[in-house]
C-alpha cells in the first residue's frame, strides 16, 4: 500500500482500492487519512524523560498535539521546548512518531499519579488514563470565559466555515477537524486528524506555541460534542462548544456545571443550545 | 436536566434545548444518548475482583460490553457469571456502574500486565492500555475467517440493515452501531453505544453470552472503520468488516495483515473494498 514509505509520516497516504457498484468494477487510486502512534515524553529541569502517553494521530503539528494535550491536561501551562526524540534505540518507524516536550519547571501536577507508563489511547480516546468511574467524571478545574460569545447566526455560520478550511477531509474524507473562533466567527486556527480529541489538542498546542491564549470565545468541532471535548474546553477556559453532530447526557451536564455554552446539531439553518 | 434519574441509568435521557433557527427561538423536550462511565472489574478462582478498565458508554447490555472487551482483549474466551457490583462502598451513582467478571479460570493472559488499575478509556476509545507505539501497532492473534464472504452486492445493503436496527439512533441521532451478519447479509445481533469500539464490544458479548461463536462473516459498523475496530474483528475471527464511513491508513494496513476483507464508503449503489 505505501511503497517508499517516505521516513517521515505524512497526513496522507495513497493506496490502490476497488470501488464495487451494481453495473460494475473499477480499480482506482485512493487518499486515506494516516494514523500512526504519537508516543509523548516529559521531561523538566532535573527529571530524565519520560513517557506519559501514547495516542493514535494523524501525522502533523505533532508538537501542537502533544503541548495542548498536557495544557488540558493540566500538567502544564508553557513548554520550553518540543522535538521530535532521538533516542538510538528507536525503530526508524517509531522515529517520527515519538515527541519529547520539556517543560521550563516541573509539572503542575503529579504526572506518575495517571499517566507515566500508565496510559494511553486511540485516535477517538480521549479520557485515558482515569482509573475509576470517579475519576473519569470529574469535570477539571477552569477559569469561565468573561467575554462576548458568539451570537446564533455566528454559531450556525461556523461548521461552514469550519469546512472551508479542512484540507485533510476535502483529500480523504476521514477525519475531524476543530478550529478556534472569535465572537464574531473569525476563525484563528483550524487543525484536523482522525481523533476527533488530537483536533482539539492541536488547535490548543498552536496557540500555546504561539504565544497565545488558548481561551477564546468558541471552540466549534466537526463531529459530535463528546463530554472528552467538553473537559479539554473547559480545563483552558472556552466560552462555548459548537458541535455538528448530536451532544451526550454527560457532554450537557458538564457544560451547565462549568458554565460552557454548548450548541449541537449546528447548520447554516439551525442550531440547537443544551447548556 | 435529569429530574427524578432513575437509580438505574437507560439509553437516553430527556433535556429542556433552545432550538435557534434565523425565524426565531423555541424551547422544546430533546431526547440525548446517555453516557456514562462503566467500569469493568475481573475476578477467578482463587482471585478477588479487580479493577482492569474503565470506559465511557451507553447504558444498556452492559455485561455484554464487559464480555465483549475481555474476549477482544484476549483475556478470556468465555465467562462464568457478569453482575453488577454490590460493594457497599459504591455511590448510588457508581451502583449500576461497575461490573464484575468472573471467569471459569485464571484469565489467558496476565492482566495485570496492562490492565489492572491502569487503564481506562472513553466512549470514543478503543486501544487503552497500550504501553508504548510497538504496543499499540501489534495486530491481535486471531484465526483467519474460512467461511463464505457476502458479496458486494450484500455489503451495498448492510448499512441499510443496520440502520432499520438502530433504536436510540432514530430517537437521538447520536449514537454509533455495530451488527453481526451472515454472507447472506442476515443480521445476528445489532447494538448501539455512543462510543464506536463499545457497540463492538457488545455485539461480540452478546454472541458469546448466548453460547454462540462471535466468529462470522462480517462485522458492519455505523461510523468509520477505523484501527481499533480492525483489531477487534481480527481478534475473534470475523471475515470482513464493513464501515459507513472512510478506514484510515492504519486499519487498512492491519486488515491486509490478517486476512480481513475491508469496505470503506458503503451505501446502496457503491462500496470501496481495501483490503
Amino acid at each position: 500500500m505505501t511503497d517508499g514509505r517516505p521516513r517521515r509520516p505524512g497526513p496522507t497516504v495513497r493506496a490502490r482500492v476497488h470501488e464495487l457498484r451494481a453495473d460494475g468494477e473499477r480499480r482506482r487510486e485512493d487518499r486515506l487519512a494516516s494514523e500512526e502512534p504519537l508516543e509523548i515524553r516529559l521531561a523538566w529541569p532535573g527529571a530524565a524523560a519520560r513517557r506519559v502517553w501514547v495516542t493514535m494521530r494523524t501525522p502533523g503539528h505533532d508538537f501542537e498535539l502533544a503541548t495542548g494535550w498536557l495544557v488540558h491536561e493540566g500538567l502544564a501551562a508553557a513548554v520550553q521546548t518540543v522535538a521530535y526524540c532521538t533516542d538510538e534505540a528507536l525503530s526508524a518507524e517509531e522515529e517520527f512518531n515519538v515527541v519529547t516536550v520539556t517543560l521550563p519547571a516541573p509539572p503542575l501536577r503529579d504526572p506518575g499519579q495517571r499517566h507515566v507508563g500508565q496510559s494511553s489511547g486511540s485516535s477517538a480516546c480521549g479520557v485515558c488514563g482515569k482509573d475509576s468511574v470517579a475519576d473519569a467524571l470529574s469535570a477539571p478545574p477552569g477559569v469561565r470565559w468573561a467575554g462576548a460569545l458568539p451570537t446564533p447566526e455566528v454559531v450556525r455560520s461556523l461548521p461552514e466555515r469550519l469546512r472551508a478550511g479542512q484540507q485533510i477531509f476535502s483529500r480523504t474524507g476521514g477525519v475531524h477537524a476543530a478550529g478556534l473562533a472569535t465572537a464574531d466567527g473569525e476563525l484563528l486556527v483550524v487543525r484536523e486528524d482522525v481523533g476527533r480529541h488530537n483536533a482539539v489538542d492541536k488547535v490548543t498546542g498552536a496557540r500555546v506555541l504561539a504565544g497565545d491564549s488558548p481561551a477564546e470565545a468558541c471552540l466549534v468541532v466537526s463531529g459530535r460534542a463528546g463530554f472528552e471535548l467538553v473537559q479539554k474546553a473547559v480545563s483552558v477556559g472556552i466560552g462555548s462548544l459548537v458541535g455538528v453532530g448530536a451532544p451526550t447526557s454527560l457532554s450537557v451536564r458538564l457544560a451547565a456545571e462549568a458554565g460552557l455554552t454548548l450548541y449541537g446539531f449546528t447548520s447554516p439553518s439551525r442550531c440547537v443550545r443544551y447548556a
